[in-house]
C-alpha cells in the first residue's frame, strides 16, 4: 500500500487515467484508460489482446497519469511495475466495472481475456503548477 | 509535415498535452506541458534543466498525447522522435508564449536555456472510444 498525497486524494478516484507503457519499438505508448483505486492500491482490468497488455507483459515499467481535468496543471503521476494476474473469472473486472456502472465484458471478443494490472509504485509526483 | 486526421485536428490547437518519454532507469515519465503545432508541426519549448529534456536528449523516443479534457474518450497520440534544437535567444519560446499570453523567460533560473523540440512523429493514432 502506498501513501499518496493528501493535496491529491481527489484524483484517485476519478474516473481516468493516462497509463504509459513502453512498445518493443522503444517508443512509449500512452492510452486513456479507467482504474480503480482499490485498497489503497490502483489497479487496471485489461484486455489480453491490446498493445499495451503486451507491453506490460514483455516490460513492466510504467507511469499512471491521473490528471485533474478540470484544472490540467494539476496532477499525480505514479511510475512502478506492473504487476500482472489473471482474471478468468472477471472477477476483478466485475468490481472495477461497478465504479463505471459498466459491463466489461461487452468489450471483449469471444476467445479474449483479462488480466488484473496491480500498479507497484516507486516514484509518486504530486505536481501543481499553479501560482507558479 | 505530418497529415493530421480531420476528425482530430482541434486537438492540434488545444492548451494541454501529455509528453511521455524514457528514463535513464528505464520508466516512462509523463509530464503535462503546453505545446505549439506551428506550420504543420507539433513543437514545445523546453527547458534544458528539466528531467523530461535530459530524457529526450539521450533517447528521443517519445508520445504526445492530446487528450480531450471535456470528452476523455476522445485523444489523439503521436509517437515520434524529438529533434532538440537551441533556442539561445528565446525566439521559439516567444512564439510558443504568443500562444499562452506567457512569457516563458520568467519560468526559467539565471543559467538555465531553453531548447526547441519538434516531434518527427511515426506513428499517430486517433481514438474515439464514445458509443463503442
Amino acid at each position: 500500500m502506498t501513501d499518496f498525497p493528501a493535496s491529491h486524494q481527489d484524483l484517485l478516484d476519478a474516473q481516468f487515467a493516462s497509463l504509459a507503457t513502453i512498445g518493443r519499438d522503444g517508443f512509449p505508448q500512452v492510452t486513456e484508460i479507467w482504474f480503480l483505486h482499490d485498497a489503497g492500491e490502483l489497479k487496471l482490468s485489461l484486455n489480453t489482446a491490446r498493445l499495451k497488455t503486451r507491453n506490460l507483459q514483455r516490460d513492466p515499467h510504467c507511469s499512471l497519469f491521473l490528471l485533474d481535468l478540470g484544472v490540467p496543471y494539476r496532477y499525480l503521476e505514479v511510475r512502478g511495475n506492473a504487476k500482472v494476474e489473471p482474471d478468468e473469472d472477471y472477477a476483478f473486472a466485475q468490481k472495477l466495472g461497478a465504479k463505471y456502472d459498466a459491463d466489461l465484458r461487452v468489450h471483449d471478443q469471444p476467445g479474449e481475456s483479462r488480466v488484473v494490472v496491480t500498479i507497484e509504485p516507486t516514484n509518486v509526483y504530486a505536481v501543481d503548477m499553479r501560482g507558479g
